[in-house]
């Protein structure tokens, strides 16, 4: 291949670093008006009434609408391609604005004025009387007997319960000379964090609802939207400029929707709802905390004889993307080690805190901490080489999940493994490490991980592109997948560029998705972009080349099938003779006054088998005990991701992800007020995020598989990285300390108590 | 048919007059610089230097470009489809900014400034050298054995000299007993007053040069712009909002290509450059003064033996359209009346006056005034019947011209001429008027025209279109071709909706044309969209119903072909009962987990055919002799343009066009200053546009033929009804008064002069 796998600069680079791109903010009119949400401030209750007479009275205020005059609608947020069966559809179980107040921060009012202070001034003299009720924070105290109904078609505030067996549990266990192994491990709410705060502006033109919104979604928000307004699908239309990242908040409809009703309020006039970044944290999503209980039964010959998982997944207030992300946690269970019998059960409960949606690596990061941790905790039980076991229990090449029916393509896990373990010198620091006293100790961990690409057979995976050839010989590529910061446009023109048989810089992709025209995509999430939208991208090149050499065929007296295109040259097929500029097939298939014929291709593709991509986090610490420290001094992410599309900015990727790792093992975490559930830590100085200080030099190696489902060889990427650095990193302490620490994140306080708990401090 | 035909509402009908529709102006950022023009102040010489000091000293410039810093760059500006071969493109005969000053007003430099008022300063304060020569600004002047040389590629100033002859004239007039007619006419240079002035905006974008421009040409402004920058298309980005009117001014390269050079000058900042009224009307186009000499030799029972005509186009500074505007109307003179041997020659000619370009049916006004008026004289020397005499001699059904190979597919002249003479009693009112006596007398007066419909194939027509479906059954229609105030998205998505088998709320039209993604057409002008353009949504929209039923045929197991498409339903060929919603098949297609496909259709046209529309305008003038004032007291318009899309868009064509036609006959002129070249009635206020006030009622009739080339038999009519009414009056004044007044407009000037020569005055 001439271009995949070279490390090119990102296509938007030069965009990016001068300040030139456009987000949505930079395309706000300047007479715009400025809507805000009114949150409410209790966390579970009604809204009985709103005294809006001195909000009225501020000069400025256009509109003011409240929960009792939106439309009587309950509508699903989730990002997922929609189901036209009613049983697989998201669950519609939030208004506009809520009436019924079920998490402190729930929308219950806005107000539109002329600019940000009257607008800001009048959401703070409206009244609000609510009857309030006991809310619920946690999953167990959801789901006592008793507690408050929080969504009157779930009484019991579970959102759905499902299990799964693989071979007989009970039978399994019965086998002579098992070692039990149980744990419990569970995993905190964090957020997002990305740049750029919830943000959109709405106007109506040619008598559409026009919505630019920061989103990763824009066909689906577009369908949530005509969902919530009870309008059709093509009276809505979403533009999506770039973005300030997403990581999976923005895999969800969240402005948008409200921004779009309030706009019909005004006539059409041009409306901007931005969150600010406490809004931003509390009223958007949060990554789920989960709770996991996991029963091992192991072999002597270090085979796991069966193994039983019971998770629980707190939801928050509304379903978004609900039991979806727990399932793929217990799914994740099952097919890291397919060996021996396997049970899962998930319960996904209401409670009465912020909405938990998507996050990077959906459901996967919590499992992962959850399993590579019980892993070494089998291993400090067994003595078993954590290395070895893991290779002898691990996916193999052939792997048919039971369920999913996914199946192991390609797999390069094992390479991977060696070249981290050959990074940190493994495992010689791991036997010499658990011998360390003293108050600062070193450790090494390492944890693995397995990710299913997109969300092909469990829901729909499709995507669709578009390609326009200039008269000059260069191409548009215009694609309904979305660049929000993982270098989306870079691969997909690198893609194009290698089929059409054209240089990168012939390559102009229309970044900027509008629903109107843009190819149907369902969006960034589930890394699927470079493997789904890639066979679209694949596709429509194939069919744009070959246009390409049926005009060139037509010019030169010869078969198109035996020509081909060559860094921008028509070529005979194997040979090197440049016959005829694309660019002159262009000029000509435009101007011909025979045959004029404008060259393009638009190909959908519908997804018909999926796979696997893999990886492996070895890091080592130093803890300092007395002071509850841990410091990072070596870290290595190894990937099978299949083959590398372009290895500078899937490094990027690896690094984004490894930081999002780090801050998940040792920083992040979201906490709540216990009496009325108000976010406390909603801002970027009292959440802990990695700043580049924090952070260690991190280090990246790839085992570059060719799977043979993937356009070009590739796999998923984008998410996985964050996966396996959390476990690492807990695995790295309990080779330190041999203090098994199943909680995240080891910040100080965890580490002061764990530490306190095992007697290495009084 | 259900919806061709039916007199519909406009699809931009409720944006445009409640003012929400956007046009280029309210895109611009408020953060924009303004670029204003410095144009020359003299009409024939060179620049010899700048003295720019105090200019740069004015707060707020931020760079001041010369004529001698512009790319040394000579590019055509002609709205004309490419050609890649030499012979046959358009003269590159301006750069940028001209250092050789060819008329008062020419670009030689440009200031861009934080504010207007910055621009206006340094523009008064830039001091210009020149040399000077001897301007020229009529043809005879221009062709005159000495005159300056305007363009050193055209020595003796003529741009084109062309001829042709059919038959042998020399032959044909030997024949016994010829009635021979000879008459000198001529037509002023007038302007479009359009409502919005010259207007764009530039910026640069992901390496690419973007211009918002009022155009009617987006695809060729974007060859334009590369062109006269160097740079390849694909860096070139034109985007076309709503415009305020065009009527050929804009199908022209005006603005665009300086603007897209100057963003580059400051780095991609947006860059406004609009013009001022004064501005629009003497440095963007007008229409061609031409001058005719015509030679008929006529039998005695009617018929034509042999005419000629020479043919003299005043073609200003630069050659824009050029010849290919005389041609026109020369080859017009031929087709009105194929009969006899006919012989034409025709020259255009560069002078030291405003660039003259495209206006409403490019050249067959000034041809139409010629002939019509000409044939009038004909009947007033031999007594023919003018009815008689134009049906004896005009084009009938089946004449294929023996230049351009176009031939008459339809026609229903001879009926529009019936309808007319009925709706104004014609014949009798004439022989009545011819005997008046006194100051204020009658006079009726009729002048019939032929036109061809684009320009194929003396040119390349071609079109594309895509459609999209959007997932509740609506579709995104996309069009390359322009609407410009004429309608033209409303038959657009009236084909659509008719061919497709939905109702017309179901159909979306994206208005704005943006050359990176929209589907290439080169635009509005000769009246080509509905006829050429119209061919690529029949053929787009044939291909994208086939693709909606091969799905509904796959969800219903049903034979695609034995399906069809009926308001919205899926249906059996010749049967209503409603089998399946398009909505149904939109949302299953797109969300089947089987079979997902989004639909949509993109295809070109290529013509291979023409063919000619038809009309007549008759009208009814009373003349006040001593005041040398003509009232219109009836007027008509019958037009054939096959069949009609929607009577009341194309009656507003028919009004708008008459009121042209009037403004032409009566009052509209450009006067120049004899020394300087300067343009006089610059402005709104000195140059007498119709009003309200001056319009008489305007009747319209049309004779529907059903042309077999064109999409639903229609043919062309936006351009047309201007042409015959300008002749009509000419002939009605001769039947009032007996005196032929051989030069429009037919102010009170010219009547003063023409009834003092006639002696009906003192």
């Amino acid at each position: 291949m001439n271009i995949i796998g070279k490390p090119l600069t990102r296509v938007d680079a030069n965009e990016k670093v001068t300040g030139k791109a456009k987000y949505t903010g930079d395309l706000v009119s300047p007479h715009a008006l400025i809507a805000k949400v009114l949150h409410s401030t209790i966390a579970n209750g009604v809204v009985l009434s709103f005294d809006l007479e001195e909000a009225w009275k501020v000069p400025g205020v256009v509109d003011i609408v409240t929960c009792f005059e939106v439309p009587d609608i309950q509508f699903p947020t989730a990002g997922h391609p929609w189901s036209t069966e009613k049983k697989h559809q998201d669950i519609a179980d939030r208004k506009l604005l809520n009436t019924r107040v079920r998490f402190y921060g729930d929308d219950i009012a806005a107000v539109i004025a002329e600019d940000d202070i009257a607008a800001a001034e009048a959401l703070r003299k409206i009244k609000v009387t609510y009857e309030e009720y006991t809310p619920v924070f946690s999953v167990e105290d959801a789901m006592k007997p008793g507690a408050t109904t929080i969504h009157e078609e779930k009484p019991n505030n579970v959102v759905v319960h499902s299990s799964y067996e693989v071979g007989s549990f009970d039978e399994a266990i019965k086998e002579e000379g098992l070692i039990k192994v149980e744990g419990d491990y569970d995993t905190p709410f964090i957020q997002h964090c990305h740049i750029e705060k919830a943000s959109s502006f709405a106007y109506m033109e040619s008598g559409k609802i026009v919505v630019v919104a920061a989103t990763q979604i824009p066909h689906i928000v577009r369908r949530i939207c005509s969902q919530a307004l009870g309008v059709g699908y093509g009276d809505i239309r979403i533009i999506k400029p770039y973005i300030g990242g997403g990581f999976g908040n923005r895999q969800d409809a969240l402005t948008e929707p409200l921004n779009a009703f309030l706009t019909t309020r005004v006539g059409g006039r041009q409306v901007r709802l931005e969150y600010t970044r406490e809004e931003t944290f509390a009223c958007t999503r949060i990554r789920h905390a989960m709770k996991f209980h996991i029963v091992s039964y192991v072999r002597k010959d270090g085979s796991f004889a069966a193994r039983s998982i019971v998770a629980y997944s707190n939801q928050g207030a509304y379903a978004s993307h609900a039991h979806a992300l727990v399932a793929n946690a217990v799914n994740g269970f099952r097919m890291m080690y397919p060996v021996g019998a396997i049970k899962g059960e998930a319960f996904t409960v209401y409670t009465n805190l912020p909405t938990a949606g998507a996050m990077r690596a959906y459901g996967i990061p919590q499992i992962g901490f959850a399993l590579e941790s019980h892993v070494d905790d089998i291993i400090a039980k067994t003595g078993f080489d954590p290395i070895v076991f893991r290779k002898q229990n691990m996916m193999k090449l052939g792997y048919v999940d039971p369920m999913t029916t996914i199946t192991c393509h390609s797999t390069g896990l094992s390479e991977c493994i060696d070249i981290g373990e050959k990074h940190l010198d493994y495992t010689n620091k791991r036997k010499l490490y658990a011998k360390q006293t003293g108050p600062v100790r070193k450790g090494v961990g390492m944890a693995i991980f397995c990710y299913k690409t997109g969300v092909y057979p469990i829901s729909l995976e499709t995507a669709a592109s578009r390609m326009v050839l200039n008269q000059d010989g260069s191409l548009q590529l215009q694609m309904g997948a979305t660049e929000i910061g993982q270098g989306a446009d870079t691969v997909f023109a690198m893609m194009a560029a290698e089929t059409v048989g054209l240089t990168m810089d012939k390559i102009h992709v229309v970044s900027q998705q509008d629903t109107d025209i843009t190819p149907y995509d369902t969006g960034a999430y589930g890394s699927r972009q470079t493997y789904v939208s890639g066979m679209a991208v694949k596709k429509t090149a194939e069919v744009f080349r070959q246009r390409l050499l049926n005009f060139a065929g037509f010019m030169l007296h010869k078969d198109p099938w035996d020509l081909d295109i060559k860094d921008n040259f028509i070529v005979h097929k194997n040979k090197t003779e440049r016959l005829l500029s694309v660019a002159t097939v262009a000029e000509e298939s435009c101007y011909s006054l025979t045959n004029s014929e404008h060259i393009s291709a638009e190909e959908s593709h519908h997804c018909s088998d999926n796979t696997y991509s893999f990886g492996v986090c070895f890091v080592e610490i130093e803890i300092d005990i007395p002071m509850c420290q841990i410091k990072v001094l070596d870290i290595i992410n190894v990937h099978d991701s299949g083959t590398i599309i372009n290895r500078q900015t899937a490094e990027g990727q690896v690094h984004g992800g490894m930081s999002m790792g780090l801050g998940y093992g040792l920083y992040e975490h979201l906490e709540f007020d216990q009496k009325t559930g108000r976010m406390l830590n909603d801002n970027m100085l009292d959440y802990k995020l990695m700043t580049p200080m924090d952070t260690p030099e991190l280090h990246v190696a790839f085992v570059e598989t060719d799977d043979p489902t993937g356009p070009y060889g590739n796999k998923s990427l984008g998410e996985p990285p964050t996966i396996p650095v959390a476990p690492a990193i807990r695995n790295a302490l309990l080779n330190a300390t041999g203090v098994a620490v199943n909680s995240i994140p080891l910040n100080p306080e965890k580490l002061f108590f764990a530490s306190r708990d095992a007697g290495l401090i009084q």
